[in-house]
């Protein structure tokens, strides 16, 4: 039995194997992604991004508790990109300890992702990641990241729904951190909403909503946001990101969070959302391919001594990084 | 005459015509940077970086305007990457008055970059535009940027020497910003030091330059950083981001930090860091020129119809990512 047959029955060892030469980008994993392919594309994808502080991995353990302790319960896999997540070790003890009601649970798998060399790398591997949980039958993927570069972006456009978790004291900044992140919100998260200063931090929050979003603005001042963010946004055409509170450590506000989660996964199939995404997501893996192997037969072409040889002609000036172009291109 | 002789020359109509032809990578802006990159390597590239609202647009006027009016001025061009920049349009009415200062002074040369559709693409824009300002034979050229995303980064991996800009208010969240930015600073700035927190702010910056260069808290357990971000830097092997404060609204500090940046680039070329930054600089340019070339012969060779038709088998889920890389490679 094949690696990938395994995973696909359910074996959680082989799992943890397959991940890892998937993670490496190993022949066999690569192999084994194209066997489990055509197994994929049910899970619901939901990336989970703020800065560390905001309680981000307290609010994915009781999301996955939440999911497990369901009358239907739902099999969960967290992937957990941000190095400083409880997740990836990177955690103080009552973290740690939190996380323990989720071990030894079957229905939930924790995969933490190391950081690869490159940016792109790491959002490349993580989608692999996906993939897999994916064919292996779970039901919901919630990744971790820590939202402040591009690569968490990218990460993030993984997801079919993302999550944007704030919390307050981190207002004066938000600015700074969400230029880009908020784009790509599906649901903000006020975590931690016990806090003095919740209500600056989701007006802040709700401020630039509306310059995001001009529409949203509009349909509050006529008193149904609340209306558009609720039950009917299932056959709305446009998808308005609702401002949720919670308390994570105290599984607080977590029974709408999971509900705006599901309402979401909704507008995005009843939209036809959710295929664009992942039409979208896979157009940008196979270019990303296509780039690798393309390079990679270049390298293979040009011996390492010609390259540097190149270079240095284009440090000394001699010759012009697109004339140094050429010139490999057409040998 | 060509447009680039033209520029060489002097020209500044011919300057702005230029750069809008590199900005658009147009086929006469490519034969251009040709023709001028033998002319290049003589610019010190300053990279200003830092949240909206530390004063990063002041602090770039001043110090243009202090190498403006040194006994042997220095010819300085200034790049806006940052959308929210007052040199780019984006700025409130006080900011856009005190740029006046460099207004009508023909050894300033102010451009601000459109963000272009892919973020890499911009930061190949500014090296691009950059270049041409080196050519055209200005002695600095300071490149501001957000300093939120990769992009960010990638564009001040560009310059010879990196401010990094904070300003008291911006403490709690340092952290999450700056955990890829700290690494590229050269130098960093405390701006608004009139403000309370300041102190506070240098604090947090000391605390987390520790924690990236170790050897620096030795340095200042020992009472010596005051020497080693001092004259003396310029034979030290290695270099220690000093931490400056500026009001750049009155001028206060501008003097000394335009000293750390000349001392900085003493550092860079006596260390053979200041080859050794070109070098990769100009291989990272080189790899994406060739990429590009790669994928545009690729896209040449397969029609649209067929690369849709076999997309839309990876949708389908009847072929991988990855096998779907291959057939196309192999046609």
């Amino acid at each position: 039995m094949s690696l990938a047959d395994s995973v696909l029955n359910g074996n959680p060892l082989a799992l943890a194997r397959l991940l890892t030469k998937v993670e490496n980008d190993s022949p066999e994993g690569r192999a084994a992604l194209d066997e489990l392919f055509p197994h994929t594309g049910k899970a619901h994808l939901v990336g989970v991004t703020g800065a560390p502080g905001t309680g981000k991995s307290s609010l994915v353990n009781r999301l996955a508790l939440h999911y497990r302790r369901a009358p239907n319960p739902k099999r969960v896999a967290i992937i957990a990109v941000d190095p400083s997540s409880p997740f990836t070790g990177g955690a103080l003890l009552g973290d740690r300890v939190r996380m323990r009601d989720l071990a030894g649970d079957p229905g939930v798998f924790i995969r933490s992702m190391a950081s690869r060399g490159s940016l792109g790398g790491l959002a490349h591997a993580t989608a692999a990641v996906a993939q897999v949980f994916d064919a292996a039958g779970f039901d919901v993927v919630l990744i971790e990241t820590v939202g402040a570069g591009q690569a968490e972006v990218d990460i993030a456009r993984l997801a079919h729904t993302t999550l944007v978790v704030e919390a307050p004291g981190f207002g004066d900044d938000i600015q700074a951190i969400k230029a880009g992140i908020l784009e790509i919100a599906d649901i903000l998260v006020v975590n931690k909403a016990d806090l003095p200063g919740a209500e600056n931090t989701e007006r802040a929050l709700r401020g630039m909503l509306d310059l995001a979003h001009p529409v949203a603005k509009i349909f509050r001042h006529h008193g149904q946001v609340m209306r558009v963010a609720g039950e009917e946004a299932q056959n709305a055409p446009l998808w308005l990101p609702p401002i949720l509170r919670t308390v994570a450590t105290e599984g607080t506000g977590i029974e709408t969070l999971v509900e705006a989660i599901g309402r979401h996964a909704g507008h995005l199939r009843q939209s036809g959302d959710w295929v664009r995404r992942e039409r979208a997501r896979l157009e940008v893996e196979l270019e990303a391919l296509v780039t690798e192997a393309l390079l990679g037969r270049f390298r293979a072409r040009i011996s390492d001594g010609r390259y540097k040889e190149v270079v240095e002609r284009v440090v000394n000036r001699s010759l012009s990084p697109w004339e140094a172009a050429k010139v490999l291109l057409n040998e």
